[in-house]
């Protein structure tokens, strides 16, 4: 069987202030399409798991409404980390409780705030991922880049699979120059986008994170148990905090353990409000309007309107801008400028400003 | 005795959201002082006139603003027009209710909505028109022109007076070729500002618009009696439509019965926001902030923010903007395109939306 795992954390500050730690991205309809990205990530992932093998991993304070967006998704697949532990923590214990239920499934974990417009492509690829999986390879997906981003980590890849390659060697987010030679070299974006057996991943996980292994085997033998909430919450605080990448796969991919699919659909990792528009659709003047609330735009091209707070945004002679309005907050910066969106987060941060980060 | 006139009137649409038809610039604050433009007219004067020699000329829809910002005032000095009838009917009535009470009274007409920093050169230069207004002239400050602006009328003076010159002529607004002549020739702005014994005033009224006159003595003998509000009732609405300007200035100074006062303090007419910015205070990064709302600014400059509907108007990378924040609109416009905010208020008038306008 085929089982859905998705991390859902971070708090999407680029996204402010529509995005708050208290309610990130992924809870959001970012998109018009009238579900949150979490819910449209579960959706695209359907053709591959139904509800049942659906899983959602995430913090207490994003519980309640990641239970409420997803109803369909059964209690016991909604696993609430008690205190953030990083990703590896995460994904073992989405691995461990899947493998106590079908010990021979196969798992894939997937972002739940990117959005993927191509699905049928997408799923493809999972699919084609899914079956390198069987033969016990720790799959990756890498994304065939179009360009010499630096934002990514790159995918040094080896020799040829049936539908796929060994992967060498994880790659840094790397400078223009290193990234240009990358892409000439055939090297592929690291999409963050894992399939494997949970078998071979929890092996690898023992060999070379015994104690964290110890422990999330521990957790996941008392999920489906009347001691769950004890022994979570005994033994996930002393768990380490480590990536995923730095804690398995970087030392399964010297082992040879680890393959790659490439992928060629389109997505958008949703990283700011200037990206986020570039894969939205744009009316006759190049503008886009993300939500359904009163918008004037006069003489304005290539803008990006957020109206959120049920107010009339009204513009004139605006080109190149992100307005966003929501019921506390209005935010005003050039699309260019849409990465430092951050830096009035952090701002308010700094004023202990808790409403409103 | 000398007694101040301010018709309060216009809405002043490119101040818009904040200035609305409904409760128009003149009752705001616009430059942080706590106090409305029109209270600030009122102050300005008190050397001239005290709160009992002080007139406004108002619509029904904001006397009752206007009361509670000037509680001073006395109430029969609130001149409440029944419907609007343009500047001659509006300045006639003060002149004839004045005329009633002061029969050797001189008037000073001042716009509500202006901004003047230097009060003391402002009184003088009106002290000056009032000394010739003794004389018998009909008064008008031109203003001594900085550059040629080609929005404002002109004045050709002639003869000189003892602190003043005779009036040749009212020039239209100019062309950009025009004004430059104007200026080298030493035309002055029309300043719209009118100083006048009272007396004189109606006497030519009398002599060019008779039958509006003669409405006009009427309703301002029946003013300080129970027949007011009948009279008015009945008679104001068969008043003609027509400016001060053409219908007694214009015919006036043909007949050489025009002076001028130069002035050469600072003015504003708060036309825009950016015009208005152009005299507050900046801080270090040239940006002005209106009101006391609360205002995160990063990497911002020369920006004109708003902030009264409450919420915060955080902007990164922004430069030369304009960002207004009310309950129910956000404004955002280059200062460049201050004047296009007219433009917005014309959709939301074809649009119906009288609530926003």
């Amino acid at each position: 069987m085929f089982h859905a795992v998705i991390p859902a954390g971070g708090s999407g500050t680029r996204l402010w202030p529509l995005s708050r730690s208290s309610h990130p991205k992924f809870l959001h309809d970012l998109t018009g399409a009238d579900r949150s990205l979490l819910q449209a990530t579960v959706e695209r992932l359907a053709p591959l798991a139904d509800a049942a093998h659906t899983y959602v991993v995430t913090g207490t304070s994003h519980a309640v409404p990641v239970a409420r967006q997803l109803p369909t998704v059964p209690d016991g697949n909604l696993l609430v980390e008690p205190s953030p532990r990083d990703s590896c923590a995460a994904i073992a214990l989405a691995a461990a409780v899947i493998a106590e239920r079908d010990p021979e499934g196969v798992m894939g974990s997937f972002h739940s705030d990117h959005l993927i417009p191509d699905a049928d492509s997408f799923v493809a690829t999972v699919r084609a991922a899914a079956k390198l999986a069987e033969d016990g390879y720790l799959m990756t997906i890498g994304m065939v880049p179009t360009y010499p981003e630096t934002g990514y980590g790159y995918l040094r890849c080896g020799d040829d699979l049936d539908g796929g390659k060994v992967l060498r060697e994880f790659r840094e987010k790397p400078d223009a120059e290193t990234a240009e030679r990358y892409i000439a070299e055939g090297y592929l974006w690291n999409s963050g986008l894992f399939v494997w057996r949970v078998a071979v991943f929890l092996g690898e996980l023992e060999r070379q994170q015994p104690e964290l292994h110890g422990i999330i085997r521990e957790i996941a033998a008392a999920w489906d148990t009347p001691h769950r909430e004890e022994v979570q919450g005994r033994l996930w605080p002393t768990l380490p905090k480590i990536s995923v990448d730095h804690a398995v796969m970087e030392g399964a991919a010297a082992a040879g353990k680890v393959a790659v699919v490439p992928g060629s659909f389109s997505w958008n990792d949703v990283g700011d409000w200037h990206t986020l528009a570039e894969v939205l659709e744009t009316d006759v003047n190049g503008n886009v309007v993300i939500g359904d609330g009163d918008v004037l735009a006069i003489d304005t091209t290539d803008t990006v309107v957020v109206p959120r707070g049920g107010r009339l945004i009204a513009t004139v002679g605006v080109h190149d801008l992100v307005v966003v309005d929501t019921e506390d907050a209005v935010l005003v910066c050039p699309r260019s400028r849409a990465q430092d969106v951050k830096k009035l987060v952090d701002v308010l941060k700094q004023r202990g400003d808790t409403k409103r980060v």
